[in-house]
């Protein structure tokens, strides 16, 4: 794949956990790492060690400061978490997952698979930025996946899917209808926020959060295309515009 | 499986690795670990100390001198080998031989897989004591996979073809989340046309069809739940609300 699922790692701690996890990638062809927010900086020598060659040449790597800088320009975002997430959102397995990656690859979308923090895992508000969750299916009697293991695991399950699937197009988009970019996606939902709370949506500042999280989950979900963004923020406009000529809403 | 496949590892040099293949093991049901001839000896702290948990109650080992020893009692042994053998021998993939112990397994046998020494691999003479090999395929610039790595992916094949996955293919929604009937939806996507028609959205009558299908398209694609459709008729409010107190929107 030229356009290969890139792996974003959320706030990682241990070099050894970034080389393990570029190593796994390098195995398994992938070439795009993102780092958000490194405890230790970057370059790290432990991370460089641990790669075992395939740091900086086989993957490349690029640091973030925020998640929304990492997504920017992904069209199609999968979170994999350990427990379950009170968020409407499609749940994959490892290889369900995969599959729709590579679905979504061959449709010429850039994508790319979230890990969270080693020992915290994912905000709920990083989850809600995602079209779904991986779920990789273990011994629920023993259930710890290291960040390293994780990496592997999905980067072993896309080559899998890479090896057979190169025949089974599947056009559930109109052609020519590209994934909305991460970017615009979070602008429009930004706009959306600041709207509603000019209308006072939040009925208070603690449910505030949760509430946002939730709409996130709605226009995440969905897959949106670039063309369904511009109608939304035309939707938006003439909703405002709606309201400003009501004498009494 | 109660009698699921053996791992059994040649001469491991690093506790580490015994470790991670002991967790990996225990991530994916798999108890039965047989170390033939470790270097260090046994028990091993670094072993226990990386395996998180799964030495010793999760994961049982035992301790042999020999390869034969090891094996007696197994009845079907894979071997894994990164390079070609001048073998006469059936060759599987990961998922292929996962698919084999399986039924070997559901036939009642005893099954195996051998992994080799961390820098040399198997011998030839080892090797040749199974009844077919493993390739565990990888992009063929970036080879290398270290022993826990492999134990974990084919530990995780196992897994996969194993009934008792957690999670299938696609399930989706957190529990007690119910889909909204159709009408709700309905009734949110007729009020926000007509907002959006008092808001003069739609710039021609000639266009109307289109773009009201597509508004239909960008809201029922997404499965909403009964909650979210109260979110959205709640949204379409606050929006109004604030175009409302705009002097000028």
């Amino acid at each position: 794949m030229t356009n290969s699922p890139a792996i974003i790692l959320m706030v990682p701690q241990m070099g050894e956990n970034i080389g393990a996890a570029a190593r796994a990638m390098g195995n398994f062809g992938l070439t795009d790492l993102r780092l958000v927010a490194p405890r230790d900086g970057w370059p790290n020598e432990k991370a460089i060690a641990m790669a075992a060659g395939a740091l900086p040449d086989i993957v490349s790597v690029s640091v973030f400061e925020t998640l929304d800088e990492a997504i920017a320009d992904i069209q199609f975002l999968l979170a994999t978490t350990a427990r379950r997430r009170d968020m409407v959102k499609p749940v994959f397995s490892s290889s369900g997952a995969a599959a729709e990656l590579q679905k979504k690859t061959l449709q010429e979308n850039k994508t790319a698979i979230l890990f969270g923090r080693e020992r915290n895992g994912l905000e709920n508000e990083e989850v809600a930025k995602a079209q779904g969750i991986i779920q990789i299916a273990t011994n629920p009697n023993f259930a710890s996946l290291n960040l390293g293991q994780s990496v592997l695991l999905m980067a072993y399950e896309l080559f899998q899917k890479n090896g057979d699937q190169l025949h089974s197009q599947n056009t559930s988009y109109e052609e020519g209808a590209s994934l909305a970019v991460q970017k615009d996606v979070q602008t429009f939902l930004q706009r959306l926020n600041g709207e509603l709370e000019y209308g006072e949506f939040f009925r208070s500042e603690g449910l505030r959060p949760t509430m946002e999280r939730n709409i996130t989950n709605i226009f995440t979900r969905m897959d949106l295309t670039e063309q369904e963004v511009k109608t939304l923020q035309g939707i938006l406009s003439a909703l405002l515009k709606s309201g400003h000529k009501k004498t009494d809403p």
